[in-house]
């Protein structure tokens, strides 16, 4: 906290608008919900724009149904990413309003009174992959702008090897704000879409390929080498954060 | 080209609006500035918003004269990085008007009319930095931004072992469009940073250590799995990258 | 487009030669076919001299068959690898002509015409492995070349622990265009093949052995960095690429 | 042995207070319980202060149980990590008093006397995590610590995307004499732990996570790079280390 | 800061003991010393029981300088490592009365007054080498010792080749609060010390060796799996980080 | 062939000693067995000492049946590696007299005759684990020994964290012409090992850990950095390898 | 030497054309010159197409010129690789007909007379750079490839960042019979060269580059996984070998 | 110390055969020399059967000095390894009669009156090298083995690529009791060898080579998996531990 907050805080406890008991909630004040087995970020909305995400990779789904609920009784919508198959299938019993997307492997709740967020589009999004293995990646990174309330673009399979693919579908790409480029292999494509575009690329290296692509690390480092200048990368197969840094992006261009 | 640009070419060249030479040059030009040992891409910056940006490292003095000299005809800021105060003192010899940064190693010669996007700040990057050493990357990040018109904020040697830094510092990065967080060691600052701010953080690992951080690969990959949503990262000592998508970021967020 | 062809165009228009639909359609044709999950670029053969062959891990059987369709539609002998036997099962019912490797994974459809290439062999390819848990890979390369034409010779397991095995079967390697060599462990062969031979090597290391052979990079290091000078090198397990490459050198060495 | 005891023994022996066979035995002694498939270390508790830890991976019920009598027999209590519920259902027959852990997957066999050293806590080590997915190590690291006489304090999921958690939990850490800190991801928890207090941190890398995490690398690596100075690691997912290594700091500081 | 202080401090302010300013002085005093290039930490002491350590690598001698200045102002004994004789030669004469140790490439600058926590040695820290070529290391971690007020003892070169040096030295090592051993090319000899000892092991691997240590990294990996409970790891010649680990245990284990 | 030889075979050409047919067979003779999966070297107990051994890992049960067959019917005892409890029950209905050692996952089928070399030991062999973890691994070994015609120690469970445990057991090892030491974790053991004994210490590291063992590397590059002067390393858990180099240097230290 | 072969000689032998030394000469004659430090192989371009060529790099001048003078006396047009300026400028002194390439670092003596391979090109590589700091890789490869014969074109700085630079430049690359694609940093150009274009594509990583490039690992790996079928690799910066592999294609497609 | 070792002593103490003092010296003899800096192993020869060698670098010409006098004094050959020639021109001061080979980087000194065990060759060690490059390994190889007392002979530049080398040197090796084989770049070379003998290879990859060979990575990884059964491995470069460990096979293997 700042001094002149601080200082406008003792001056209201000085003149008796403020109670001890207020002061010190203020200052003191967790807007955390213990949960047992997590402590959920209630503040995140306010400090980051959007509430927390819940990866659901490895908790159980008793885990997810406490973590779930904390964050409906905060008026929060849930986003959970990684979620299996069994997994949803549960959660889908407990949240019938849940939307569960299996190539991307999200759930998302939307809140019954609907989000102001969501009346209009808060700036728009592309997302454009290599290869047709790419589609979950891209799928979770698309769920994801969505429920950041972006608009978003899916070009699909243009890869480098039909180099005549990408420049037919450049015009889709005109508009957007961000644009998350993901591919596997070697990763030549965000360098290749980040030459045509004046917008940022958000690079996601995906595990797809064999041998020597150790799992995403080849077109990880393809990606963090990139002669052009307009791009950044995030962790091999995070579609969500891309699309985290892509809608942050978005939103900010378009505020009124 | 798209279709419909092709058309209305087409219909131009029926109604003898466009001779065959100007149509032939319309779809055949190559705004690129032959120099003998590189083409000098002139088209960049209407096809991505910004002039290419020079990479001097292993470039012969010689060949760096004739590319800034194709830039400066072509009616371009140029900005050159990785740039030795052996190369600036022969560079400033023949473009007196150039500015060298002997920390970030970068050397900008702003056109003599001064270019209309000074006058007013194209939105605002911050620069954070862990420690004192991580300095010359956040200076080539700060040249940069500056070329690109951004309003420019330093806030440094706030990393995590004394954590009560950078709480004291964080009125300072509240209006940023983008926060750019240089880092070596084991790379948690952006992490930190990205818990606090609602705008994208562009991290940049340094090869600042010793031992097991691997010329910067610890970090590296500490901020790849960085557990903030808000974080992308660029190529080890990429302070040019990090400032050239934070200040895209910034543009876009103030555009009028 | 080059100028030369484009003034060609812009004068058949002029002289009404061309319709403005013919001329923008040849300007902005995408010889594409769109079937959803991919893009299928039929302009491969054109541009490479063979059509797109079709990477079949991942990708779901229904994908595969509309894949598979649109390059029959387009008259294309269809080459499959990575196929499972649990794909191929299905694929078979869908497409009774085509063959199924189960060695090497493939699968090739083979046009019911028959391809003029196929009249008379475009070529020699010789295929070497060091060991008998190699032949996945070769058979995966044996099938390949077959599909590009080419008159297959078969080397087995002539590794260099027995070094007498080899330069007997030297012989069969005499009329080759280019050796493709296939060795997992140690991966030296290639490098002895290399030094008996006058035509290229294209070495495919595989991921055959245990422990610091590290899933083929061990193979895959020795062989980049042998000491015979006419030795190229396809990631981990490529026996397509490694045949794709010697089928395009083998044709080339024999054109009419 | 040293100079002085040795003369001492052999004054004892040349005055009959020793016979040739105790002379020889104690020179000879080997306090090691050999029960076949293993060498039991019966010596370990007085060189080392506390008794062999048996690790369970990839030992057959069989041959736990033969240590597990071993060290029974020699007045021990057993301590055994790595079990797998299924080796553990079977011990719990054979070892009724057994208690087995099935999130820390350890299984304890506390004396039916009651060892003096569990009277009193020997120190307090505490236990933080920054997620939820790291708990099974943290709570190998308690079994552990408990097990070495310790009083513990487990502080969970205050990782530092949610900056605001650890400050507020700070008063749980004040009175420990050691801290495990538990972290996946990019590993950055130890770093902020250790900025805050004033006992050694020992910190715990977990493979929690995806990608560039490499399985948990990607934090060793960063925990390694510590700008805290108070930070030292062990190995990943190594509860056990942790723990026994805060245990041996919280007893030397709490002798009486 | 804990609710119950923060309630103390508001019920301060209401009862006149304690004016805005100073109040908001309490809450927001930031006890940094800025030196423009460095925000020097002056409360590491109360938070963690040792002022702030310089990390000479890479810095000027004009950032030393103002650095060191402000931590005397402070009233703090300096520490600074990773200094170069040419850096030391210049600060000895802005320093009079600073010691150099040219093997350990540290510089001190003790207090006139002297520390009270000199008059009695705050525990016992034994160092162990490997070998010859370790000394380096070993210096830094010994003046670093001796620096936060312990007894030190180094027994060097007694690796593993020679296996009856350790045993003939293990006397020296009796009364250790903590062990820090050092050791480059395999690493093994932590885990023979550990196997001997019941205190705490911190283990520094160096970089001492050739071929396939890779700087260090063959003994760091030797470390962290060692087989010795009671091993912990610092980074790769981190001399300094091992000291600091160890002298924290032995003040603990020597509180009055 | 050197020139004495030729010039001798020559000789006795053209005295009639030899006809055209066995000059040429001399020269040109192939001594392998193509079995069609594989070419069965035939002469490697002549140029080697030892006939080849089977790697059956990958191999099918056809396969192995085959190549079995051509050693039987060339005289030679059969060893193989590698082989699965599966592969086993299906070799030992076609080869009754084979032996299979299910830890070791070795089979052996000893001829019917008896080889002469069984008759004395031809050496002997010490085996030396680290922890019982590592038994299959030394099984192996020993298993290849025996078939080499070696006197086989096994030495179980004498790893560094219990350091009184290895020199109990000096006597056994003293009489070896070669010791195998076999370790998981930090691999420390052969260096301790060579420090005792007058013979080379055949290394192997095994993949018996976790976290940042990498499945071996680190125990690998452990060993690879001994101090020990008299210690080489085989491939990591490559029990037969290092059996392999034991049994020639015992049985070339016997020679009659 | 081949059975028929080897009768041929018998029967020459038997009817006294041969005499017994000749016979002896000719089975056993080794076209190698031993130059003391040496073997240089006299029968390589008997046996592959091309003489032998020489790795500048760690030899001694003395050691080049006997080198050199061996294969002059042998009537081989000599070719030298990493051959620095001090090296050159001591070998023109003793070969003064040599020609040096300071960029590519090549040492070329060609034969007085003259060889008849060089009155007609022997097939056309093409030659392709991504940027200008890629040049002294691609004229070690210029260098290789005349002096194999071939015509060569080079095109140079068409990489990815100036998506428009390559397609411009294709018409040149029309007549090849193989390209070589020599990049650092990102290494993607390759690719996108191989979907354009049919024949076989070399590529050469470049050590071009900083950060996580890992000295020209990143752009290797990437090429390894090139989507595009064409594309083999060789060893980073290896401009030689990827010209000799593409000299041997550019030769076999032109014989007469 | 063995039980019947101890009763023996005992025994003799009591009988008075034995002083207290003399019976605490032979338990307690440390027969190490302390020379400040380092540790002397003057045990090792009765122990290892040679006497300790002095690993050179990184050590001052002081501390050799002492070293070496400790073990002249002991009535040792000295042998010293990787000694530049700036510390091999003063040791040659100091000790006239010491030998230094420039090429292998040691440095001996024979022992005035000459050892026995020069009086005849104890077996015999061949060197083999793969290329020019590696003679400096293969010189220090040979110092190694001459200071043990064997027969050397050396073969060099016979790599793979000429692959008729090799077989026309065989008859060289055919007496060896151990052969070293050096080679860098791919590591082929011991496989083959392996092939051809019947004693072990011992492997020594060397860092010559450039790109991916990692600074000999790639050969240490392929001599690892080398098919031939034959192969053990030593450190990168490390010609010193090659032949050590042959020195001990041939000494073992021609015992009187």
């Amino acid at each position: 906290m700042e001094p002149n907050d601080l200082r406008n805080l003792a001056e209201r406890l000085l003149r008796g608008d403020l109670s001890v008991d207020d002061f010190t909630q203020r200052l003191a004040h967790r807007p955390i919900a213990d949960v047992g087995v997590a402590q959920v970020d209630l503040d995140r909305a306010r400090r980051c724009g959007y509430p927390e995400v819940v990866f659901g990779q490895g908790k159980s789904v008793e885990a997810l149904q406490r973590i779930f609920q904390a964050l409906i009784a905060a008026g929060v919508d849930v986003l959970a990413t990684r979620i299996s198959t069994e997994q949803a299938s549960q959660l889908a019993v407990s949240f019938p309003a849940g939307v569960y997307n299996p190539v991307g492997r999200t759930f998302r709740i939307p809140l019954a009174g609907g989000p102001a967020k969501l009346t209009a589009p808060q700036g728009h999004v592309a997302i454009v992959t290599a290869g047709t293995s790419d589609l979950p990646v891209a799928e979770e990174a698309r769920e994801t702008a969505l429920w950041m309330g972006a608009q978003v673009t899916l070009v699909q399979d243009v890869g480098v090897a039909g180099p005549h693919r990408l420049p037919a579908r450049l015009g889709e790409l005109a508009g957007a704000d961000a644009i998350i480029v993901v591919a596997g292999m070697e990763g030549a494509l965000p360098s290749v879409v980040g030459g045509y575009v004046n917008c940022p690329v958000i690079a996601v290296p995906t595990s797809v390929g064999y041998g020597a692509n150790l799992g995403g690390i080849a077109a990880l480092l393809s990606m963090l080498n990139s002669c052009a200048a307009n791009v950044a990368v995030v962790n091999i197969d995070a579609g969500f954060k891309a699309a985290y840094v892509a809608g942050m992006i978005a939103r900010r261009a378009n505020r009124p």
